[in-house]
């Protein structure tokens, strides 16, 4: 198994000066976020564009140029609910350091991304869950399988859909951490790829214990054979967090100055 | 299912003030290490006094009374090769706070400490292992089987055997971590309690590694369903590690201010 990738999620016109800088198409914010992030230790970095309905194309594709231009053709997870704004970004895309990552798809009104993934030879991160918060791991399964079969039947590989059990938050649903975390499990007996949105988890907690809980339950997952997740690689704790489990899951191997690699 | 059990082992002779306090039977510096323990979030406290051959059952009964009486009868581990010393420390341990723990069996050598813990009504650490580090799990079952056999045969209850599957040393052992984490969930599936010495996992690392590795290596060994460790409680970042895992796999509930409960 290789080393965890981690999918940099700060890049995301959530953020008012991405947004700015992607209203403006100012390249320095954005070179700016992704430089932290991949000295940081990401491997892959999202670019959430939002809805962008008008001007996405554009937009997507000035990203991925900018991107990957100056940083030697970084991997991406494209990111936004206009699909030809993702066509768009995969059209320009440099496939050199890894495909692009479609995100994402899920088993209800988003399925289509799938094809999008199909035709264009990406990676689709698919969200075990159809319309909301899956029930149970009875449901998450159903939903994976029904991605998997409509992914397998448009050609694409099983390895290139990373399914994402969908973190929950704590607080709120702290007696359904423990199943979603068997879920994880059961993906890696499977043999599946596994990916999420981390931070969910500690959503609502005070700022100073999410790193920690962030951190633990990011520990556990990987455990439960996790191999990837969209996290901010700029909590310090949580990429210490990340290469330690690495080593103990014999990913990378020890050196004592290994927290500075 | 419980909330973790934080087993303290500062209360040690390798401790230079601790191993002079023990010779002149000075109660400060002991009755220091242990509030500091209990303080930091301990629930039993281990009593290393070494072989002791000489002066064991009287030393072990000296410091037994003196930590049950200055700490509401705080529940002890008894961890001494010395069997006449345990017998002289339980024959005065008051029960009401939990059952004393005899540190510890082996499927060699040790077994009989499981006699000492059936006909004393102890907890007794049993360590998979026989003549040094087992080879694989096939090898940690099997002792692990020898063990339950000797203990069930002497009228001990399963549950009083708390499994140690022997944490090894990443530096020198990192291929196998995983196979130890696999069989600490072996343990969890046949429904037995489980324990370690942790520390041992970052022996020979650089101080600043420490606690990370630890706090990782524990979160994945509680996901697998340890639920109980020989720790440092001093470790700020171990025990909000435990903390976090007790949320995660809802043993407590969580509140905002849950790392200083």
């Amino acid at each position: 198994m290789g080393k965890f990738i981690t999918i940099g999620e700060r890049i995301h016109c959530i953020s008012p000066s991405i947004r700015a800088a992607m209203e403006a198409k100012d390249p320095e914010p954005i070179l700016k976020r992704a430089k932290e992030q991949l000295d940081a230790g990401a491997v892959y970095l999202d670019v959430n564009i939002g809805p962008a309905e008008k001007t996405g194309e554009d937009l997507m594709k000035w990203a991925v140029k900018l991107l990957q231009e100056h940083f030697d053709n970084v991997p991406l997870s494209l990111d936004t609910a206009n699909r030809k704004a993702i066509e768009a970004g995969i059209s320009v895309y440099n496939r050199s350091k890894g495909k692009p990552i479609i995100n994402s798809a899920d088993a209800g009104d988003r399925i289509s991304n799938i094809d999008l993934a199909a035709e264009n030879d990406a990676v689709c991160i698919a969200l075990c869950s159809k319309s909301g918060v899956p029930a149970n791991n009875d449901e998450r399964l159903e939903y994976c399988q029904e991605m998997l079969e409509y992914g397998l039947a448009r050609g694409m590989e099983a390895e290139d859909l990373w399914f994402d059990p969908l973190f929950l938050v704590i607080k709120g649903m702290q007696e359904k951490q423990a199943e979603m975390l068997d879920f994880i499990r059961q993906l890696t007996d499977m043999g599946f790829n596994s990916t999420g949105g981390l931070s969910n988890v500690s959503n609502g907690m005070p700022r100073e214990v999410r790193p920690i809980m962030d951190s633990v339950m990011l520990a556990m997952a990987m455990q439960c054979g996790l191999n990837s997740a969209i996290v901010n690689p700029c909590d310090q704790k949580l990429m210490e967090t990340i290469k330690s489990a690495d080593i103990i899951l014999n990913r990378t191997l020890y050196a004592d100055s290994y927290l500075e690699l």
